[in-house]
């Protein structure tokens, strides 16, 4: 990798300022070396950018790549039921390839709308062939096999015991924790408390902290989980997480809808990320997460997916729009303006994954992780004068991703990807969701 | 326009069996002859569908043609603020020219998502210039000029003299309601109750009778705006609709967001239609739609994206979306399923204006109004054994349109538009709203 100068953009660099200016960038291997308005500097590559919007790629900050097979096979059903009934088996079935295959093509949807880094769960088995999709794609991801020792009605596949579930998290830690240039991070990833015995989630905590890697889970979602962790612990579900000692700035919990005062306060005084789902929260009728609040004292929340088949999408622009519009509804048309939902769809993100020093803003120093949106066409008009923030954030979709930088790498140009084969992975898609569809 | 023959798509009829199936459709000048799993008939001209998907049109039943322009200048304010402060400016500013390209770029965006027939509202002024970009464009509309005959708020610009409002409205109506084989109607369209004098309303009700066309209005969106006529005429907004005699089949109200018991019960009885907007009303924060319990009346409930400033798309995806994930979230995840999203989204628009025997469905008689979609991408993978339902309202976007035919003439194929110069449009638009912009 050389130097690229991307020039000509509206550069939208979402810096303390946010800054939006016309002018250049120069990309020196994996990092930008410069801005400027108009950079007069040999390169190796030049991409003209004029008349399109540069931006930081987005942050997901939670997603099941293991589950994109799965899209449109478990509609209009509760989380409790959609796991048991659909989720459980179909990753049960799971095998190597189609772990695989269902990574590419949730790999290639997140590229084509602009996604660069992501906070991901796979499933219990067959974690291997998700990262090597992300290493062969160039994804930016931290990512985890997920943990269940514990809950009767875990199908026999996917039900550990407690010692190989920490050994197999702790062997693939060792492999891909930092694996490609510190692209891909291991996360401990314990399902939810309802699948988890306490000495599991204990023995995460220490090796969180000893390995200083993050801890993802789900929390709070829906109030049959808070019904049932309550049941079995004897207290609120971040409560529970904060009483063994899991509360922590590594832990990131996603969802948490239903959060009482007091949890939030454990949220806030420990420095507990969160992972905001609203297109998952509404499709599952889990409800809808008090986001304002939260980023009203100061807890660091990003946004992301979900799963496919809880969305039925991996589109930051979908989830970036229901963010905002969610709030105005319940607090106030001023609610969650445009600027607020792109900051947390960026460095808001990177923030929630530790990585705000890295990613999240298109500044010297920092990753080459850019996406180039061509806003020419009718929906995102007129363009005079226009506001950046509400065009991105109120008018773009997924179609308008134009070119896709991860790690310095492009990885999507004019809209053609170039890591990922899309008809082999389509074709390959529907044969691994036959053969699990088979198994049931 | 001689025949046309779409071979081996994936047809879903949207008929009264919502029908799916794997064939032909044989078009004979605008309309739909003949439906066969393999039509072996000569034709002049032979689509080839296969792999794709074929739709009737989607049929939007509130949209503001006029207001395209004013896209992203007006985010972040509750309806009658937004009102005052930019869009009743903005149309006040209208000219000649700003009100064809306001329409030209509203349809580019609608032809490009799929639309192919809407329920419009225009503004007071220039109503000509929106029909003839609804005639050139081959899109299927009813639409009228906007009634403004009160209301000290409203900009002097657009205040309107009675007599001259229902002289201007019946001129209009006499060119265009029939207009180019039938595609375009009028409707007459007094804005809301608060800025319409009772003796316009009348007039409107006698008028829409001895013609027989619709009347369009807004209703029950905002709490502010039904305070407002509470105060000024004494009962509630669909109340007084009814007690000055307008509530009837003839009848289309927009957003009914806000309606008592006794508003449903009208509706109902006097068989009035409603133009839900889930997207416009979530962003104006105007509120959530009691949809399901309209359906369950057996009340017609039609979608629309509303105008661009208060959405700021026209996408019927994602008001299909949206129509579904907010009633899940009121009512649970069984509510509003992915056909019933869909009827609505076509047949049931057409019910809304009267257009069922027309459009709406892809029955041998009907219009040929038609859309291929391609859903040969990630985003709407893995295809083996997939919900065709599920597919369409929860997986695909816009950028999946491939081809649209309405009244049988071909307006975009192959993502190519038609009838419309994008350059043009963009640029344009460009310098319309630049000049408004100046005169405020």
């Amino acid at each position: 990798m050389g130097t690229i100068l991307i020039k000509q953009a509206q550069i939208m660099t979402m810096n303390a300022e946010n800054a939006v200016f016309y002018g250049d960038v120069l990309i020196d291997g994996d990092r930008i070396k410069q801005l400027g308005s108009e950079l007069r500097i040999p390169a190796e590559r030049v991409i003209e950018a004029k008349g399109k919007v540069l931006l930081p790629g987005f942050v997901q900050t939670h997603i099941h790549l293991c589950q994109t097979l799965f899209r449109g096979r478990a509609d209009d059903l509760e989380l409790l039921d959609w796991l048991k009934q659909r989720i459980w088996p179909l990753e049960a079935a799971h095998d190597e390839e189609s772990v695989y295959y269902s990574a590419m093509l949730g790999i290639g949807e997140l590229i084509r709308s602009g996604t660069t880094t992501i906070l991901d769960m796979e499933t219990v088995h067959h974690t291997e062939s998700a990262f090597r999709a992300i290493a062969e794609t160039g994804l930016r991801a931290i990512s985890g096999k997920v943990m269940m020792d514990h809950g009767e009605e875990v199908p026999a596949a996917l039900r550990e015991r407690t010692d190989t579930s920490i050994q197999q998290s702790v062997d693939l830690l060792e492999k891909w924790n930092g694996y490609a240039n510190g692209r891909i991070q291991y996360a401990f990833s314990p399902r939810f408390v309802i699948s988890c015995t306490e000495r599991l989630l204990k023995e995460v905590r220490d090796l969180s902290a000893h390995y200083d890697v993050k801890v993802h889970t789900h929390a709070a979602e829906n109030r049959g989980e808070i019904a049932h962790v309550a049941q079995e612990r004897g207290m609120r579900n971040v409560v529970y997480l904060d009483h063994i000692g899991l509360a922590s700035p590594r832990l990131i919990l996603a969802h948490c809808v239903w959060l009482n005062e007091e949890e939030k306060q454990i949220i806030r005084r420990r420095g507990v990320k969160v992972s905001h789902c609203p297109g998952s929260n509404l499709k599952l009728a889990s409800g809808i997460a008090q986001v304002p609040e939260l980023l009203g004292m100061h807890v660091h929340v990003g946004l992301g997916a979900d799963g496919a088949p809880c969305n039925n999408n991996l589109d930051m622009f979908q989830e970036m729009r229901l963010s905002a519009f969610l709030q105005k509804v319940t607090h106030g048309p001023t609610m969650m303006n445009a600027k607020t939902v792109l900051r947390m769809a960026t460095l808001g993100g990177a923030e929630v994954l530790g990585l705000q020093k890295e990613i999240g803003s298109i500044e010297p120093g920092k990753k080459a992780d850019l996406i180039l949106l061509d806003l020419n066409d009718f929906h995102a008009y007129p363009s005079y004068e226009a506001d950046p923030f509400s065009r991105v954030v109120y008018s773009a979709t997924r179609g308008d991703v134009d070119t896709v930088m991860i790690d310095g790498r492009i990885v999507m140009e004019q809209k053609e990807l170039k890591t990922i084969d899309r008809s082999t992975v389509l074709r390959e898609s529907d044969r691994a969701i036959k053969r699990l569809l088979s198994k049931l």
